[in-house]
């Protein structure tokens, strides 16, 4: 098997996956979210630093801002370390104010020589880090009910489809620096509709019956979206929590349409809402133990959710107790939860191209865990032999050798990871990485194909190289050979999208509907001009750039037909 | 229906079950206890009262022992009111200081007239409670392992029963307050052993083979003892937290004394046990959102368990999010757990004849919730008519009008209510309150009858009666009439223990193996003579009084053949 373990500039091990949408951006929150609460400084220790209650507050802004994705909102550590008092004690204020300047190779950020934070805001963390932190709010049912909004009511909605947008071919863009959603059309690249939604929308999910798009900002609020109506619009809205990646509806036959699912990273909670109007029904708590050590875990956040297409199901990974739950949609009342030892560290995945199983990444383990959607239980879980694997859904393709696959990229190095999904026709090969071999580069987040396609897309967006991070790797399926180091042409996405200013990124593969072409983000700086690169799925060849002032920090691309039917 | 709603000098509505075990007895714990953890006092606020380290070190001590069973541990409210600092200092020093020293109507204990505490420790109480509360530590994994002790291993205990002890005739007796219990002969009341447990057993519950008793203290200190060994002895031990009440092993066919499992109040969680060492296998935090209203609660204790005879199941109740866990231990490993939205303040409860449905208090909500064990859901509902049911295990009868029933006295009056518990020959009366009638008056705790018996005996320890505390009711079954309400008979337990000294009080009737006799603890102070008195069913007259020295402060008496095959 060829292996790339190559060092990369992307430290591996804990380079944590919310580093992974590039420099923190303004933020811009439509209500509140960690960083806006109101805390009250601790009271005074003997040794403690001299803090003023505004200086405390800032340094819970910058923390939630900048530290809590990786060390947690409550300090105990997740991909990045505790920080709690009687280590930061231990530790001292020399120490920290050394280590937020410069960094770590084992992936925290250089926030001082890099620029990030001033010297004023290093001496206040360092400080800051020395008190205790303070406990961030609960928000349950009533914080929910208050924030919900049913900006049309079902009966208000129209019976049938009322435009003539091919809705299936629609790709809903994050514009993630306005908050915002754009609707473009997957035929001939119009915009459809630019929708506000919540900030940094992390992902777009589709009713099983294809007509309601829901998406979660990273602050948590929830936005419908109808696309039967003329102009496609947002129906109902909710705020879930104050931090949040994951939303979902209900998949299984007889459940179409009928329920939505938002997962939060504070609380650290999930809620099962109704699936016409986004009214809150049920909330359960994912704190607990961790699956292995069975040490209580006051802040296990909830990564990645998918709805299980063999059972009334929602598949729920809940990242800091390495659990992945599934869940049993119906009967809320008398609620049914099968809770799956997994691994620590859970995050995206998707399923295999029967459905059945769920692969996911336990990306700070360097692991994949497989999931049997239809038994409910673990099959198994496999090192990838890179480094923070980080598949997005992942892509499924038939190897030429190994026969069906499923592939992930990495965040921490270069190396492309093959793992083998065919337990009946290929069991000796059947969840085991069959093969590795390299792409571009490390930084990898997203990794595509297409079950028409004959090529296997591989982006590299946090590469600090600028032309890399600007390229996207192709494989041609169809050549690839069991042990043989395969190779790739490299598309010049960003320089295809002839943007003068800026570094632009190239991030996130995602076809059309029917598998013709694959577009790309060239996701440039708020104030820069950004893009969408086409390229034909046959010849390689660019086919459209689309540009428009309104295309603000173009991330993830999901189109409605994959993206309901688990296409990838 | 008749009922019977006097005023009873027992406070209702919020009356804790915490305290219905008297007044609290010097604490001799083997291991860390709650009230005994080291905490540190927060750092001091502007407009905090003066406190030294040693105060707020004794402040939490009592808080822990007198307090946190009805505020909690974490003081958001229970069966108390929540003692949050936004709430004390709204109150202030003087309102918490008379509330201590007086109490109220509405459950709080007069600590200061009562001579419970002194002056010196009111005042500090008071102050205490204006300060931030400390958090007690987490319990897991870890922890139990370093406590978990095999005494005897599986492969060196005897492989048939090597004593010639009747085991199903047994008696396993708590003493309370010297950490022990008492195994007695039920045949000639012999005492055969003595054998150090926790702190103030709670309950004894017996593996479905009927070879191994287990017992947990308040303290969370399980011991696990072999009834065929030449000497009854602890063959493992265990301690599972720092606070807890609740034990039971696993009787689904196939999977007899296969685990056992604890509940406890802190760390609000469960765990699931070897059922030959008591290794701790799997932990479960219980923390989550209250049913109704689904916010979050960081503090649901465990009340009681009792394992299912349908599935392969344990029924989990937890207190203050009202919820009941059916936990399936066929593959821990994958967890399956069915989450029944019920009431707040679940605590005992038993199943009705059939074991099909289990029947629990939901003490300061004065309701009754019935579950289906089989099909795995809520069944009904229903208020109790009284002030605080408190059933133990309840009392399964043949009423002669209303057909099959299950009786629960209260603690808040002297209510004993009946549900129908026959859907199916009497489908018009099914979990419903059929009849409520008097016996002795408020302050009982257990209600007990037996398949061959005709009485139905209903204790009141807790009435503030001398008189009252020290007698039975005893009511023939045979006589009872739909809206009658029945006679009862006096029995002068107390009285005929014959006991100087002290003021007894008489608490839960417990029938021998065949039901011929039914056995009362005559429960005096720890330094004065206690009794068991044995009465007997037929003639209602006394058969003998149990007096040893060893038998200090008698309680909860379980006989083995009923306590496992869930006969009550």
């Amino acid at each position: 098997m060829a292996m790339a373990l190559l060092a990369s500039p992307v430290a591996a091990e804990e380079k944590p996956a919310e580093h992974a949408d590039g420099p923190a951006a303004a933020y811009e929150p439509s209500m509140t979210t960690l960083a806006e609460i109101a805390v009250e400084i601790p009271g005074r220790k003997e040794g403690d630093p001299v803090m003023t209650q505004e200086e405390f507050q800032t340094g819970t802004k910058i923390y939630f801002e900048r530290c809590a994705g990786c060390h947690g909102v409550l300090r105990k550590g997740a991909t990045g370390k505790p920080l709690t008092t009687d280590i930061t004690r231990d530790n001292g204020y020399d120490y920290l104010h050394s280590f937020i300047t410069y960094g770590s190779p084992a992936g925290m950020p250089n926030w001082g020589t890099s620029g990030e934070l001033t010297e004023d805001e290093i001496d206040l963390m360092a400080r800051y880090l020395l008190l205790e932190p303070p406990a961030p709010p609960e928000y349950g049912m009533a914080e929910m009910r208050e924030s919900w909004n049913v900006v049309v009511a079902p009966e208000d909605r129209p019976t049938e489809k009322m435009n003539d947008i091919d809705i299936d071919n629609l790709m809903s863009v994050t514009l993630r620096d306005s908050g915002q959603i754009a609707l473009i059309d997957g035929a001939n690249y119009k915009i459809h509709a630019v929708l506000d939604t919540g900030y940094a929308v992390h992902i777009s999910r589709i009713s099983a019956s294809g007509r309601y798009l829901f998406v979660i900002g990273r602050d948590a609020k929830v936005n419908m979206i109808d696309l039967w109506m003329e102009e496609p619009a947002t129906v109902a809205e909710i705020k879930v929590g104050m931090e949040a990646r994951s939303v979902e509806t209900s998949k299984m036959e007889g459940w179409e349409d009928k329920y939505a699912i938002a997962g939060s990273y504070w609380p650290p909670q999930y809620v099962i809402m109704d699936g016409d109007t986004l009214e809150p029904l049920k909330i359960k708590s994912t704190r607990g133990m961790i699956y292995d050590e069975q040490s209580y875990h006051p802040e296990p956040r909830v990564a990645a959710i998918l709805s299980s297409h063999y059972r009334p199901e929602f598949i729920v990974n809940v990242k800091e107790t390495g659990k992945i739950l599934l869940v049993d949609y119906t009967d809320l009342e008398n609620l049914k939860t099968t809770e799956i030892e997994a691994e620590r560290f859970l995050h995206d995945g998707g399923l295999d191209s029967t459905h059945r199983y769920f692969i996911t990444a336990a990306n700070a383990r360097n692991k994949l865990v497989v999931i049997d959607t239809k038994e409910g239980k673990l099959t198994a879980i496999t090192d990838t032999g890179g480094a923070t694997p980080h598949p997005g859904r992942g892509a499924n393709f038939v190897h030429p050798d190994h026969g069906p696959v499923w592939a992930t990229s990495h965040l921490g190095d270069d190396s492309v990871a093959l793992i083998g999904t065919d337990p009946e026709g290929h069991a000796d090969k059947a969840w085991e990485i069959v093969e590795s071999f390299y792409a571009l580069g490390g930084g990898s987040l997203f990794i595509k194909t297409h079950p028409v396609s004959d090529n296997l897309y591989v982006d590299a967006p946090l590469n600090p190289d600028a032309e890399i991070s600007a390229s996207v790797a192709v494989f041609k399926i169809s050549d690839m050979k069991a042990g043989v180091e395969p190779e790739y042409t490299t598309l010049p996405i960003g320089e295809w999208a002839g943007i003068a200013d800026g570094q632009p990124r190239v991030v996130q593969p995602e076809f059309n509907k029917d598998g013709s072409e694959v577009w790309f983000s060239v996701w440039n700086a708020k104030d820069k001009v950004s893009a969408i690169v086409v390229v034909d799925d046959k010849t390689l060849e660019l086919k459209e750039v689309i540009k428009d002032e309104r295309l603000i920090t173009p991330t993830g691309k999901f189109n409605v037909y994959n993206t309901r039917g688990d296409v990838y």
